[in-house]
């Protein structure tokens, strides 16, 4: 038997969340839903800006981490934190949710990453990231030993941002195919989708096993405006496809097979997370054996525990969550 | 007219609040509801046994000076955090509620103070604070132009602990009182009382106009088990108390008068904050010549709002909170 489950490598950051009118976005260029990357200089105005928050670990693959294990899977997570105050609040916090984490901290360079997150009265996060010390996590960072000890190795999207990043994700996909171990994909984000289109294309087909996308980053991937299609398309090129679709649940693809399944009831207070969260719930059911439809829904039901509150990893006790979504 | 209406000065602490179950306060050894001082040992011993948790700007007389502030009142306060991340986050936060703060950070000594908050199911928080920079506040702190300018000061009990605090808050209580101003404490903690119960008789006595306190404050400053003796006491003491009852509402005494407001009706999530909050629109209605059992609304709605949500600060917007309480 493998050691872990998932093996989660992703931007390690720490949120800053607050509350914001819309025009405060439109205001500072802000496209709302999305991610944009910032410098040291654009974060430290923004944060200026910004109302007073709450911090909160993130990281979107983190997060997946995080809920995960809360959901009784067995969870390893590489990532990249600086010496500092921030940093020993995001290791804390994934260790505390029980996700082994053996990255070192980066010394003397950039700060633990930030993202300044603006939630608006619909319950819409738009986010705003420095990258600090993330920007330093390369290929030496991954231990392939460690890829080889995990069942499926889980990566976000995001990871294409940080330029060595890149090089350390597909030196660990390929560490994880050599021992005969599934890789997983989660898109992030639709803008980070046009910035590589290209480098996710190629990856895609070459190297994933499981692709986790939510609508816009699907049809961002295959440029196409008409979800059926895009959905097509991953099913042509993946073993397994999770989408989802926000309020309409989220559609699962394994070969010819299609399966449904619906969004959880939740009452919107915050969004941050819900993607994160899905993709916990089916991971760690696909962990634990059970079928597609069970992975879905346990999907949905972490998704509306983390849109229930603020911050990206859902407050409520996962385990009783696990139970109740059967 | 004075540049402020009140300037508060206090402990200046950065929250990190986790829910738990009532077991691991009793694995723990804590007493709660209550707050207990720890040192740097003992904070990280318990934050690494605590689950992951939010982190946000805290401090009591800091929370009522950002809650004042965003009710309206123009608010100054006097703390020492460090020159590191979770300092640059408090005073991030409490500028952005719009209350100036003019205090040098501490370079080269403590971090700035922490304050472990455990949330049980049942809503009470339980905290465990290491003061950090906080010890490093002094009467030097303390620039009596200032709080010459402020129409009220407002201490917080919790000053009693870090000993040159001590200093400060009576330096700066007969400045206000030479420059005609008035003079206001917050008990803080029924223990924080009975640590300090002589000081705290004699400064009451002597240099407080306005008592705010909660219904285990007052009777163990007073040293009886019944809460309408301790608020006769009080009523002979100062020249106006506040006595907060939790879901029973408040009591307001000035000379002869006596004034009953119920609380605000509010769903209970943390109840962190809900005394800060308290004061807070108290001081707010008395800054915006309002009659006292408008005062008291003001307080009731503004601790209903810090209760409702996880952390100390409401998240709501305060001024429709301000013209919904009328």
């Amino acid at each position: 038997m493998a050691r872990f489950d998932v093996l989660g490598i992703g931007n390690a950051i720490v949120d800053v969340v607050a509350r914001v009118e819309d025009r405060f976005l439109s205001r500072h260029d802000m496209r709302k839903g999305g991610m944009a990357l910032i410098d040291a200089a654009a974060a430290e105005a923004l944060y200026a800006a910004m109302p007073a928050g709450i911090e909160s670990s993130g990281g979107s693959a983190a997060n997946t981490c995080a809920v995960a294990a809360g959901l009784g899977a067995r969870v390893a997570y590489l990532g990249k934190v600086a010496d500092d105050q921030l940093g020993g609040v995001f290791r804390h916090d994934i260790e505390a949710a029980g996700v082994a984490f053996p990255s070192d901290p980066l010394a003397g360079g950039a700060p633990t990453a930030r993202c300044l997150i603006l939630v608006t009265p619909d319950g819409q996060r738009t986010m705003n990231t420095y990258l600090g010390a993330c920007t330093a996590f390369s290929a030496a960072d991954v231990d392939p030993v460690l890829v080889t000890e995990a069942e499926l190795l889980y990566l976000e999207g995001y990871l294409f941002d940080p330029p060595a990043a890149q090089e350390a994700f597909r030196r660990a996909a390929a560490a994880a195919h050599a021992a005969g171990r599934r890789v997983a994909l989660s898109l992030s984000d639709a803008f980070c989708v046009d910035r590589h289109r290209a480098a996710f294309r190629e990856l895609v087909t070459r190297d994933i096993d499981i692709l986790f996308a939510n609508e816009t980053e699907i049809t961002a991937l295959y440029e196409t405006d008409r979800f059926e299609d895009a959905a097509e398309q991953a099913r042509a090129e993946v073993a397994l496809a999770a989408l989802t679709r926000g309020a309409d649940g989220s559609l699962v693809l394994r070969g010819a097979e299609s399966v449904a399944i619906p969004a959880a009831p939740a009452t919107v207070v915050d969004t941050t997370g819900a993607g994160d969260a899905y993709a916990a719930g089916f991971l760690a059911g696909l962990a634990a054996g059970r079928a597609l439809a069970a992975c879905g829904r346990l999907g949905s039901a972490a998704a509306a525990a983390a849109i229930a509150g603020m911050g990206a990893r859902p407050a409520v006790d996962l385990r009783a969550l696990a139970a109740a979504a059967g």
